[in-house]
């Protein structure tokens, strides 16, 4: 079964607004970066990029329940949740302890660097991220 | 009747990312000082802080169609939508040109500094916000 | 003479921290858009890219000497202080009404994109950039 | 003897520009992490804030030597080379395997939170930092 995708992250001041809080835009970078190291584990080296491709986000949905604060220890999450041919539906949180902080949803898609149209996803990535979502069907079955 | 507010934004290295367009994150930047400088119109020095009163943001739903690109001059826009007690809504979008790059709704919500629960709106700017929705209803009737 | 470029910037919450105050690491935004910003008013479009060439920053030295806060409108400024084939430095601040708040400087070097080592500054622009220094000095002789 | 203090940071989207490189702003960033880091192993939980005081950046002098890409692997350093009673002064660098990428030196001071002038700094944590000091100079003699 494929494990919701865990990457532990620090609040830095960096991340802190005026109200004390970790500024709203700042979540979105958070469940990038757990995004980003999700494919990497699928053996992507460089999860951004490959060659004429571009894996750019289509839509954002995100609930803001609770605030992260200054040094907190926090928990960024992915799990993908959907697949098609030029897209992948990724469900996010971020977590403080057991706490759920915010909850995304997020869709990515494969566009082609030149023309910026949707591209079908290179196979061997396909295939990964489609393993994902079969074996959480078959675990949750 | 309430105009949409529109603010004029230049697009400056700090936004741009390796794709070489706008990062993700940043166009909530964008469409906070639209809502920030739509909300010092009413009259509002301070917009995000009211003595006792913070306003956070509940929840951003955002659609990302075109990107926006180093140099471009671009509109961010602002339209209350809702109006309760305790929150608002705002349908915001960053345009270049006439052209539709990002499309959102953010749900901003009212609450007390220190207990972090929700609080109603003070009556003075609850009244602002409402004019807004009233008129735009009558202009559209 | 070449006046000292000054340009007006509003703080918003994105640019502030947990402190209270606009975060240290912004302060090297608002000067990179006062320089952009000055360069584009020697007829550059697309200030950051020519071509095959690359302005990158070299080194910066700032001093803090006052804080700005969430709504403040603030300047920030950038004078152009000494030319050489390859490279410029510029002076640069960030001011609250006549108080000064940072005071900067950043040698700005032009490189080539593809090796990434020093090149020739383009010689319209080298002109327009040393036209500034001339004048300068003769205004203040 | 003190070590040179490392973190080791990856370099995620959010991190670079347009030029395909680490914003120059955001070299500042991954250094206060690491001197953040570094005064967290003091035994300091919430490094930034001391009750009324606070630990604010007073200057910084940074010379851009190589650019950081996406993806990569980095370790920012800190490394305290003066104390005296209301500021410390921080060597900080930061390095892709063992190339230097920048280097830098930090001048942070404590001030109160209320005034916004320099204040002593705590005792305990003076000894802290001193400690670092002379047991460099040990090692180097």
């Amino acid at each position: 079964m494929m494990q919701k995708f865990c990457l532990p992250i620090r609040v830095y001041v960096e991340d802190t607004d005026a109200g004390g809080i970790v500024y709203y835009a700042n979540y979105l970078k958070y469940i990038e970066r757990a995004r980003t190291e999700l494919i990497r584990t699928f053996g992507f080296d460089k999860p951004a990029l490959f060659g004429s491709l571009q894996f750019v986000v289509h839509s954002v949905s995100i609930k803001y329940l609770q605030s992260a604060v200054l040094d907190d220890e926090i928990i960024a999450t992915a799990e993908i949740i959907r697949v098609t041919k030029t897209s992948f539906m990724v469900a996010q949180s971020v977590l403080r302890n057991n706490e759920l902080l915010i909850d995304a949803e997020v869709k990515v898609v494969c566009i082609s660097h030149d023309k910026k149209t949707p591209c079908a996803i290179p196979i061997n990535m396909l295939k990964k991220l489609q393993g994902g979502i079969v074996n959480i069907k078959r675990a949750s079955s």
